[in-house]
């Protein structure tokens, strides 16, 4: 066997050891939210921690740098040369961030969500803020550790976005925001509609779960790779195609949350479920990024799951489960009601029309943090006219503005955009999907869904890692990312919805 | 910090690390056995691999090996003394065993259980036997790397019944021998109980699962600190005195098999729930053998659970969940019912007063074959005699005898005699409770379960492996451990059953 040969196979072996200890760790944090007992936590956090450890001594060990370095520089191809790059990325930023770093912001984070959880239930940013400050500043010393080109921001988006730079991702989302606004704007201008609870009534929860099981099903998602559970936060946790777990939440007294949490999720779980198996736990059969995969959630859980295709073959299925609260509801009705836009407060109740607007505020204001353009003390008062202007909304209290959600407090910076580039990625690829496919959404509303998964396996899932977003986009719909996809269709669903031209 | 202290506490370190991977092993096999889906296990199975190999890596570490014979040769005493002896133990025979050698065993065992399998299905030992004798000679190739004196089976108890030797057990169970097969000739020589469906009939399952519930409270089980799922084949699994998870298996056309094996697995739990939490994964905080682990789910499963008393107070309830079955039946008829013996030929199903009989043949079978007395060829004639002559019973076909139990497939050679060792060690320290508490039958009747669970907390959770088998068992009843207590109370209660005097 040649030297570069024997090399690449110590790397591939080490390369599958670090998949194995993140498989396990995987599964830690799956159970800790899904079944572990109150009194575990302790061990589990242990564990988790010494887990974490090994992985990252493994990573960084010299032995090992050096090995991957010698097989970058021999400039490999194919499979071989997105593992190594991958794995080069994870270990460039593992190596640069020095160790007192990584255990200041954890212990941070942690006092940091403490001090949130408390901020919030009293609805005092006061608490929160020396905190926030904390870790804007820890964040910041990541970013230059990690090293960077034009924005400090640059260094953290990029570990959630793999490649993704500011300054493209800036004019994409500014031109997102000025045509959202007015467009938002149009369709608020009407009339409120009536008040209609038909779906915040009695839906029994294990009829929510058996109709939740059955959509999973026909969606593709293969229950033999794969589980469905309950949690607090509804996540999609895979480590192998062959091992995905979907997780949602029931309430009662609320049809619709479950029910497009689950095509969420699996959207999410799909596209595990058909990463490449083969790559055989090594970087190439991952997946490219948070906004890809967002895009995947996205796709399924808007595109598909709130179309009127859908509802015209999945209603009346639907209530034949609910007789008592759906019989003789129209799809007219149940569409409109599943698209209901509205001016609110809180990001993870926004609608698919709004919801962007939301994302937005919030990259804007991390990355002015981290710029230092915006003062942590500053903020609330940032996010509020920032609210008024973009959606007519003012939080009157801060739990219901800047304290609504848990990312910051956890060091997660630089992760909210993925979630909008998620829906960029989503609406351009459904456009293309509709055009390779014919007519899908007469195949949707005859509940033929398994040409859209087909295609997606085909374009998406199965390419693993091999391109980059930037490049997976330019392949798969033949154009950079554009916003003229998700504008475009949020035009053409919502203006009919609201009786607009 | 003297260096001797300095040195315990990176032992302590590196001992807690070693203790963070089990969690995540026994975590991950708990999940395979009650979660996982069907496709995850190839990734399951490389994760498991790997983080043995982990574990294995640093266990052996040169330095990690240097350090604790640097820490046992200064004699430590206390906790100290308990977690350098038991880690050295674990560490010796990890250094000792060939890597080679290992791999081997792992490999072969995979295949051997493949055609133990096939062999049972097909009821054709022709099949397992070459297999059986390569792990029978891989085994003794095991025991020799490890080191034994005496007894060449001695290696291979140890691993299972720390500090036991065949010099010491081979008198114990003879003895039980010789006294137990009188006793069951003596009771089976009665006519035979007339055929009685009462426990075989419909019991629906999630009733049986809410009255095992209430019955896992009763004991004292935390659910705080633990969990009952459904798995194939029932265990507990317990890496944290916070977090340990019991699994049965329910039958909807018999009541009890579920309901015993609901109190067994508690039986086990009980004890994890109640090591020392404040060793916090060191070796003291662990159980002291299989053996004591076993005496703890006998003494609750058969002492207790399968006693009058408890059926006085437990019947009337548990008739109010089935009244279509229980409803009028008296406790004699019950308490009758769930103590049947009868000359069978599967272990797993056999009763409290012939289990022993099932476990001594195979102690004394496998003990023949790596002492190199009986070969393997030999061995279903050697069993079928056997049986013949303690049980009275003769196994028609291979897969109701020698090929029933998975055990020596998986090269778990030296595990059996540790059932039994539990049963004695069970009978002695119950004996021990009923004279250190009183009226424990009286506390049993009136549903008063805690007291026996304080003694038992007391006497032998608490103490971890502070003291060895043998050791605790002369501390908690003044003598070592004798045959005469499990006798005495077989006699006691199935005499009488039996119409004896």
């Amino acid at each position: 066997m040649s030297n570069s040969g024997d090399r690449y196979e110590r790397f591939t072996a080490a390369a599958k050891e670090l998949a194995d200890i993140a498989h396990a760790e995987s599964l830690l944090h799956w159970d800790q939210e899904t079944c572990m007992p109150r009194r575990g936590s302790e061990a589990r956090a242990r564990s988790l921690g010494t887990l974490a450890g090994l992985a990252h001594e493994k990573l960084t060990a010299p032995d090992f740098v050096e090995l991957v370095q010698a097989l970058d520089a021999a400039g490999p191809t194919g499979d071989e040369g997105v593992n190594v790059r991958e794995l080069k990325r994870d270990q460039d930023r593992a190596v640069r961030i020095p160790k007192e770093l990584v255990v200041e912001l954890s212990r941070t984070e942690s006092l940091a969500h403490d001090a949130w959880v408390e901020a919030r239930e009293k609805s005092e940013f006061g608490l929160f803020r020396p905190w926030l400050e904390r870790i804007v500043d820890l964040k910041r010393r990541e970013a230059q550790a990690v090293g960077f080109t034009g924005s400090v921001y640059n260094a953290l988006l990029d570990h959630f976005e793999p490649h993704a730079r500011v300054e493209e991702v800036d004019p994409l989302l500014g031109e997102l925001r000025r045509r959202l606004v007015p467009l938002v704007e149009e369709i608020l201008g009407r009339e409120a509609a009536p008040r209609d609870d038909l779906l915040d009534r009695d839906y029994d929860i294990a009829l929510q779960e058996s109709f939740g099981r059955r959509i999973l099903a026909d969606l593709g998602f293969d229950m033999e790779a794969g589980r469905l559970d309950v949690s607090v936060h509804p996540f999609c946790s895979g480590s192998h195609p062959g091992d995905v777990r979907l997780t949602t939440r029931y309430n009662p007294r609320q049809l619709t949350s479950a029910l497009f949490g689950i095509i969420h999720e699996a959207g999410h779980g799909l596209y595990e479920q058909g990463l490449p198996a083969g790559a055989g736990g090594l970087p190439a059969g991952r997946a490219v990024s948070l906004g890809i995969h967002e895009s995947q959630s996205r796709l399924w859980e808007n595109s598909v799951g709130r179309s009127r295709e859908f509802w015209e073959h999945y209603l009346p299925r639907l209530a034949e489960c609910f007789p008592g609260q759906l019989e003789g509801v129209g799809v007219d009705r149940f569409y409109a009601l599943v698209n209901r836009v509205e001016r609110s407060l809180i990001r993870v109740e926004a609608d698919e029309m709004t919801y962007d607007l939301h994302i937005l505020l919030r990259y804007e204001l991390e990355k002015a943090l981290v710029e230092g353009e915006l003062e942590v003390a500053d903020l609330p008062a940032a996010w509020n006219d920032r609210m008024q202007s973009d959606l007519g909304v003012r939080p009157a209290r801060d739990a219901e503005g800047v304290l609504q959600d848990i990312h910051w407090s956890a060091g997660l910076i630089g992760y909210f955009p993925t979630y909008t580039l998620g829906n960029l990625y989503g609406a351009q690829f459904y456009c293309q999907a509709c055009a390779d496919l014919g007519d899908l959404p007469g195949q949707v509303r005859r509940g033929e869904l398994s040409g859209l998964l087909g295609w997606l396996r085909e374009n998406i899932h199965s390419r693993g890692s091999r391109l980059t977003a930037s490049e997976l986009v330019q392949e798969v719909t033949g154009e950079p990312l554009r916003v003229d996809y998700l504008i475009d269709y949020l035009a053409a669903k919502f203006r009919p919805l609201y009786g607009l031209a």
